[in-house]
């Protein structure tokens, strides 16, 4: 009975998969193009991923990082968004098949993104959690603050161990700014509301099978990192892997154990195709394998942007460009003016892909952030306020800047995180807590 | 193996249920108290109901209009706060059982405050759904824009219809503010955001069974609420009321029908008993009968305050007093003055309680609204200003009073609702809406 209801206005249709910052940044190139721009999501919204760990810590309500996708666009005419969940492409009718039904396409764009990868290993698959969507972060948040609660219940302290112990695994950005998140709600949330629990049962610990945190950052960023976590307390394991987890008991490559309930994956991403594509234009990291144009191996009008894409044009990234939000934007931006060009010139020869790295940065706690940009390397408070600044112009939306820096303004000067609310109440276990994560993500 | 683990400190201990405006307002009061304070709430945080609304039409963030009950006493040396679902009273041994174990006490405080009414009817409890919790609220938002986004896809106008009437049952302040903000939605985001949508199709109704909305407020503000709504779209219809709903089609007394998906019920509330209570101390709506000190009858040390107290002392609220935030207030400030002054002078006379009505208001959409303030009329944008004050005044917290400024600020000049996204996917009807609500509920 349903049906996409797009229009048919006769312009050649471009159909993107994904709202993230690939999707949204070819979309917007488009504006003028002569195309129909049909853009799906699973989601009504674009969700700002940089700032999902202070979400998940309390520091910021999932609104302020979420954009309405209608919101971006409703000025573009010749742009079309349907909520949808793709299933499959058949390349050879130039057809999607979703879960609003057919969507028929001249060129198709995946920019579908990336997922948690857990590297094959089923049993922490089962009771670890990730970090990539924002429904996780709000039940990591329902999930920690629960942790707490229960604490107060627990009849010894070995009881209250395993709720107070937090892990988080992957010293990239992600893992290494959860942790300074938690380290300050361990400095400053739990003395103050739980003044009955023994502060020193609370331990997070950060493990990176790597030698070093920030792995894509500079040696001298990743010793200030280690530094200034471990000045706020977070236990940084360097050249440790996780065996195996129970959702109990976490098992150490080097020989150790720690008892958590909460172990909270950011290891590594992994791309997620769509099923239909040519089977040997995917690798088993599961992104699509694309040319200096971004058009898919063994396709003509399909093409992959940002995380999804597997792009090999630059013996500086012989393994594929990194998936952050910077190559996505870029990647979107170059495929909508080659798209552009080649349809009002038809013999215009198209423009290879050329990455421009603006830097990275992550913070570790309040006051401090290491940053590299523009061959500057930054550290402490300094790189801390660029961090800011970047993410808050960054940000999309101007209510989202203003509610975001209301949030940073106030939790600066009172140490507090306004959100530590729990709304849907959290999960018994982490191992509950993923199945209501699945479950949302699959409810319809 | 859990245990409420609350200290025994040698003090007499008040347990309060329920961390609503009644229970923090007693708490409160007692912080000088040589009471031991144990307050306990299904939830963490204290909910700012009248703004429920907004959290519903994607106007606040959930966030903004909820604190955290541990934020609020984390200075209150006495005060010990448990998450706790309370499951039975044994006023024989002046033991509480709870989700987390027996609770002693020598004071017991129920503020359970109020659930929605459906006065008996299976059918419309099914697949109407109330608003008094937040995650009500959010689930309501949820809904709303999904069926905006389904509205999209149906083949005819007869399937686009029911997706785009939307019903609220209950002339009182929630049921006019709702439907004012369903118009706000319907004037300033639909046509923005889905240019496709026919907005002829969108229809708004308020139904209330007595003779006039805002019942409690004079007729002069009644008529010129009628008349506000009217300005902007939605249609009122009083002496009508709601005989069935199967989810799809609303059945009204006068022989009409309306083909809805979307039945809010705010047309009543019933007070929240606890089981093991004096049999004849409650009364059909679900209150429980206090004297006019709040003792429960029948009971030596259990009193009730709030909506959930049948208090029948002042002639002129012979029905018990109104189920609103002030009586709550007022009685949980008098009880404590009350307990502390006979604890500390054994033969003290107790003070009995006095309503002191300071007024009510409602918005009428936007730059609109009547009040009732000590004598005085008020109505229009002047209202409508001193309605913003008194709320952002009356909410707790600083950051939340900011985020909810910044939210509105941004509102009055974008017309625009940043909030309106998807977290957790909406539900496909009404009566799978209800049921994620109730599980949610539940959910442990």
């Amino acid at each position: 009975m349903i049906q996409p209801n797009i229009p048919d206005t006769g312009q050649a249709r471009i159909v993107i998969v994904g709202g993230g910052f690939g999707g949204i940044s070819l979309a917007k190139q488009l504006k003028n193009s002569p195309f129909q721009v049909v853009l799906l999501d699973r989601n009504n919204y674009h969700l700002f991923q940089p700032l999902l760990y202070q979400v998940a810590t309390a520091g910021l309500e999932p609104e302020s990082i979420a954009f309405p996708l209608r919101g971006i666009f409703n000025k573009q005419k010749n742009l079309h968004f349907r909520m949808a969940e793709v299933k499959l492409v058949r390349p050879e009718d130039n057809v999607l098949e979703t879960s609003i039904g057919e969507v028929r396409y001249d060129y198709l764009v995946l920019a579908t993104g990336s997922n948690t990868n857990f590297f094959g290993n089923k049993n922490i698959e089962a009771h670890a959690v990730g970090m990539k969507s924002l429904i996780e972060a709000v039940q990591i948040r329902n999930y920690v603050v629960k942790q707490f609660e229960e604490a107060l219940l627990m009849p010894t302290e070995e009881a209250i161990k395993p709720k107070l112990n937090f892990v988080m695994v992957g010293g990239g950005p992600t893992g290494v700014e959860l942790a300074g998140a938690f380290a300050e709600l361990k400095q400053h949330i739990l003395p103050k509301d739980y003044p009955e629990l023994p502060l020193h049962l609370m331990n997070i610990y950060l493990i990176e099978a790597g030698p070093r945190l920030l792995p894509a950052m500079s040696e001298a960023s990743s010793r200030k990192t280690e530094e200034g976590l471990g000045k706020i307390g977070v236990h940084v394991r360097c050249n440790v892997a996780v065996k195996e987890y129970d959702g109990e008991v976490l098992q150490l490559s080097d020989g150790n154990t720690i008892h958590s309930q909460s172990l909270l994956w950011s290891a590594g991403v992994k791309g997620v195709p769509i099923a239909g594509l040519p089977a040997d234009a995917l690798i088993p990291n599961g992104r699509i394998v694309v040319d200096e144009y971004n058009l898919v191996k063994g396709s003509k009008n399909i093409y992959t942007i940002g995380d999804a894409a597997q792009m090999t044009n630059d013996p500086a990234f012989s393994k594929g460009y990194p998936m952050v939000a910077q190559v996505a934007i870029q990647q979107g931006k170059n495929l909508a003016i080659n798209l552009e060009a080649a349809s009002k010139h038809p013999g215009h020869a198209w423009k290879p892909f050329k990455y421009k790295d603006l830097g990275s940065m992550a913070t570790i706690g309040r006051n401090r952030a290491v940053a590299e940009v523009g061959g500057m390397k930054l550290s402490g408070f300094f790189a801390w306020m660029t961090w800011m600044v970047v993410h808050l112009m960054t940000l999309m939306g101007f209510r989202n800047k203003l509610v975001v820096f209301t949030n940073w303004f106030y939790r600066y000067f009172t140490f507090d995180r306004g959100t530590r609310i729990i709304i849907k109440r959290g999960a018994a276990n982490i191992t509950k807590l993923r199945q209501i994560v699945q479950d949302t993500r699959l409810d319809d």
